[in-house]
């Protein structure tokens, strides 16, 4: 049930409401009640202090409370009202569709639709993608919980559990963060100001000893998706000597503190979080998303772990399984770095042959998470370089490994280095040089399989060719795997169905695609690498010259986050047109980080691809970013 | 007048022949006289031991003169015919289109068009643009030849005139090079075999004791371009002493000697050459080259030397003028260096004062020596890291100029490097992040301009940005160039005319080039750069697995010698198109290495540029494929 709610303050601006330096009066006598339970205010006190407005000027509040049901009827939405009252005479000074947080973005969808004032497709549109990510944050571990002893009441100003050392001021938290990235500060403040925003965006919360709903610290906070609770007035905090003080007792910097954005609540200590439960609204507004869009979405992930946290956030599949990341696990390393170091085929060889098992257990474990659904394998992709040690002990330790002498060591470590590495020696560039490393990696994706299909377990691996920008490039490849492969299977003497396909990365591959597409039985488009090549910049230095370039307006936004649909687009659309020309039946994907963002996610559907794929905790966004798309599509 | 002549050897193969073991004889008398002549033989002497096949067999010799002839009229072209003569029998083996230099290739040319055998179309398509190279080679400087000593004659196996020290192997000449770039060495060796290809590219000539116009040595040389005298039988050679013997005077390893190749004297000491006089043939060739080519020559020159060299070639301008060769000379590159190291606009300027005059003088001269010609003039586009010294030397002399500590000097140099240097911080991202340096450029330029006008001389200057990815990055900078230029013209109280485009050398240029003509005037196509970015190559690190991709046929060139038409020429067809589409006359050329390949020229005349643009010694080379491209275009 929607509910009419707002704050109000006597001889007061409206920027005294937002500032947070006085705390708001409700509008109705039921929030009123709600906020003073909440806030720990009794009966009495609220009525003699804090009454709502409902009680100060019923007239003017039944004026009110009609005016914002006109409207809302009229917008089909939730509005945002601001008005101001005079000499007992209302004057109405601004509506607007109201802002909301990702939770009350989907219930309001959902509320509406139920009382069928809008349609599911409006339903769907009304939510916004990027929203979503604040329902998929953490809450408190309920065992942990329930140990947990709550010192202090606040707003539930941001949804969301969090928990953190204590800081005071914003340049501690960036100073934490800088020092460790693992580290987790909550923000505590007597309230916030915009010079607090890069504090505020690292901590894992924010905790307001004043301040309403409106306040600096909820407004920020909700915009960030980030848990906060505000207003809570119990807090005597000392900046000075860097302690808050809370019925009697003294929390300093460096303190745990754990915070509940959704109800407002304070514990002392650390709480262990948890994922949240997707059912419900959002549960609801899923399902629909999946009803109506054509556009798949999996994931890109390189552990069991995430496959299946993706796959519970419905992703269809894995995009993008990197297999590098593997090889610094554990031994893997030490017999990674000998297969670089060897001198001939033969000494990789070895080497390879101890990489084989353990290859084979990951995508054991990948292919079981994702059963009957596929599984898209990227051959090695980064520059050997990225692998070796480059510290002296490092190469010492090298050296003892293999046997070699340690100068062996230094001297091929250094004929590694290159001057632009991201143009370098990489992706299929290793597998056209090195065909024995393509071998063992297709040896391994596909004893994978077949293990698992002893065990009942349906695999569907996808290989998936790095790098290429010309046919024959991915097609000494794709004879490599494939004759590997019936290696395999006549050793096994059973086989599997698997895909051959490759990432279009760099701008070449993109403007022959339908040479490319004879070879490819699918394309992927890597949108992080082909947009480096495509502007000719390279993610590790852009910083240099991006924020003078934003700010000057000669880009819009920064092109690896949202996708240049006008450049980058272009060779996209290409791309698929052509490789399509070649083989109409040809699946075309993206894996780049752009999979996860919706206005990408809704050009790739206008551009006929099959999938996007992103990050685990993207996957909902992408849905219903694609139900959007089918939908306006067909508007 | 064509002259019929060869080489035959008694009880031999044809293999002999080539392998230069025996000095092979001749088939005219005629020839043989002159070859006599040459390798100082007695008239006894070649009588009795090298006689003619036109004196020992007159009847074989009449029947291969009148074949000869036969085929020559057939093919309308020189034949290169292979027989053999078994019991007074003629057997013909073999005939094609005869291989020859370049001088023998204008020649023909020429005198079958006077003879009218073959029209001029016929006649400029029968030169082989890359073969007119030979004709471009050096000559000795008169004076110093006159004073020169003689001391040996061979054959004129492939023209040019070359001088350098004394090495008797091949890895000799190869080590010398390693060790200094600039050391030029003469490669003297009783004969020449494959193995030796290496040392004889390296070397400034070669000079054979043993083998006729078609040994190993001469074939190879001539291929080379280079300098070679094969046969001088008057040199005795001593590997081990790494000696020779001429006339009973004793030369050692790291003497100076010098070759003649076009007349086959060798001379003792060092001779200066001088560029080739460009008349008779050549320079008939080169008018018809004009007459019938649509796509203009222009070359890519940075000093007023180069300029002058490529305006004798024949070029009609400058396309390409890099600045940021001039800032390494002298005095420049330290106020190069204080600009780049200062910490502020304030200090930038500072330095930036001191550069103007000495980067005006340096455009006076070469406006000077292109008067009347366009000049294109790119502003700055390399790193800056490059501009700085990495050496603890250089950076204490900085510090000491500039005024400011070691440790600053250090972490400033520092901060400059790159991951992706070719992917950085360089092109009009300087001059989007410093206009300074694009308002001190531009002011050199446009004042160096009007100080010549002052004088008569009329320049024209092409103001080029380079590297941008999208309107925006050019428009800005167009901006600083207008407002620069209106600047100095009421400074100056006069005015010039000049243009303003740029370098379309990133894919996402050519991809939105109808949006980047609405600020640019011309394009010119930096095709280095472009291919390093459409293929994702870096050209610094390429040679890891180029050689493996062209051994594996992965690729048929290297795409930095021979455009890629497919892809990075789809882009130039591309972006000339749409750029058109915005300004009907925009003026589209191309400034990369590719300029001077013939292949890459004509595929330049198809796509409808208006010039190509090559390194000065290139530039006949690009005049003779731009006629042939369009002889062919018409057929």
């Amino acid at each position: 049930m929607p509910v009419f709610n707002g704050e109000y303050l006597i001889n007061a601006q409206g920027e005294d409401v937002v500032a947070g330096i006085r705390t708001p009066q409700q509008i109705t006598i039921e929030g009123s009640k709600r906020w003073a339970a909440l806030a720990g205010v009794s009966e009495a006190d609220r009525k003699a202090k804090y009454p709502s407005l409902e009680e100060t000027m019923p007239t003017v509040y039944k004026e009110l409370f009609d005016i914002q049901r006109n409207l809302e009827k009229h917008y089909t939405d939730m509005q945002d009202i601001e008005f101001t009252i005079q000499d007992g005479k209302l004057w109405m000074l601004q509506t607007r569709s109201g802002k909301r947080t990702g939770a009350a973005m989907v219930k309001i969808a959902m509320d509406m639709l139920q009382e069928k004032l809008i349609d599911e497709q409006t339903a769907v549109l009304r939510c916004e993608p990027n929203k979503l990510d604040e329902l998929l944050h953490p809450v408190f571990q309920k065992e942990a919980l329930d140990k947990a002893t709550a010192i202090a009441k606040g707003l539930p100003a941001s949804p969301g559990a969090a928990t953190g050392q204590i800081v005071f001021f914003a340049d501690d938290a960036e100073a934490a963060i800088q020092k460790d990235t693992n580290a987790k500060v909550i923000l505590v403040r007597v309230e916030t100001s915009p010079e607090d925003l890069k504090g505020m965006n690292v901590a894992q919360g924010i905790l307001t000893a004043r301040g309403g709903m409106t306040s600096h610290a909820a407004v920020v906070a909700r915009g960030m998706g980030k848990c906060c609770v505000s207003g809570a007035g119990s807090l005597n905090i000392d900046y000075k000597a860097r302690t808050m003080m809370v019925d009697g007792k003294k929390y300093k910097e460096g303190d745990w503190i754990s915070l509940n954005g959704s109800t407002g609540s304070v514990y002392e200590g650390k709480i262990d979080t948890v994922l949240p439960e997707l059912s419900g609204d959002f549960g609801k507004v899923m399902e629909l998303a999946d009803k109506y869009a054509r556009l798949l979405v999996r994931t890109n992930a390189d552990t069991p772990n995430d496959a299946r946290v993706a796959r519970d956030f419905g992703a269809k599949g894995i995009g993008l399984c990197r297999t590098e990341h593997m090889f610094f696990e554990g031994d893997k390393i030490l017999a990674m770095r000998e297969m670089i170091l060897a001198n001939d085929e033969t000494g990789r060889r070895k080497a390879l042959d101890k990489l084989l098992p353990l290859q084979r257990a990951d995508f054991e474990g990948i292919f079981a998470a994702m059963q009957g659904l596929p599984v898209t394998v990227r051959l090695l992709d980064p520059p050997l370089h990225e692998f070796v040690p480059h510290d002296e002990k490092g190469q010492k330790e090298m050296a003892k490994i293999i046997g070699i002498s340690e100068k062996e060591v230094h001297e091929r470590v250094l004929s590694l280095a290159e001057a632009n590495p991201m143009l370098g020696h990489r992706g299929c560039r290793l597998g056209n040089t090195y065909p024995e490393i393509t071998e063992m990696q297709t040896r391994a994706i596909v004893e994978a399989a077949l293990n698992l299909k002893k065990k009942g377990i349906h695999a569907i691996p996808e290989i998936m060719v790095p790098l290429p920008g010309n046919l024959h490039e991915l097609r000494l490849q794709e004879v490599v795997i494939r004759e590997t492969a019936d290696k395999v299977f006549a050793d096994y003497n059973d086989r599997i169905e698997f895909k051959v396909g490759t990432m279009i990365e760099i701008p070449r591959a993109a403007l022959t695609a339908d040479r490319i597409a004879e070879s490819a039985e699918f394309f992927s488009f890597g949108t992080n690498d082909l947009t480096q090549m495509t502007y000719g910049y390279s993610r590790d230095d852009v910083a240099k010259f991006l924020p003078i370039y934003l700010e000057k307006g000669i880009l819009k936004n920064d092109p690896f986050e949202v996708l240049d649909q006008k450049g980058v687009g272009q060779l996209l659309s290409m791309a698929t047109l052509k490789g399509r020309s070649t083989r109409p039946d040809l699946k075309v994907g993206i894996c780049g980080e752009h999979g996860g963002e919706p206005s990408s996610v809704e050009f790739c559907h206008r551009i006929g691809l099959n999938y996007v794929s992103c990050s685990p905790f993207r996957v909902p966004i992408a849905r219903l970013a694609a139900a959007q798309a089918a939908i306006k599509g067909n508007q």
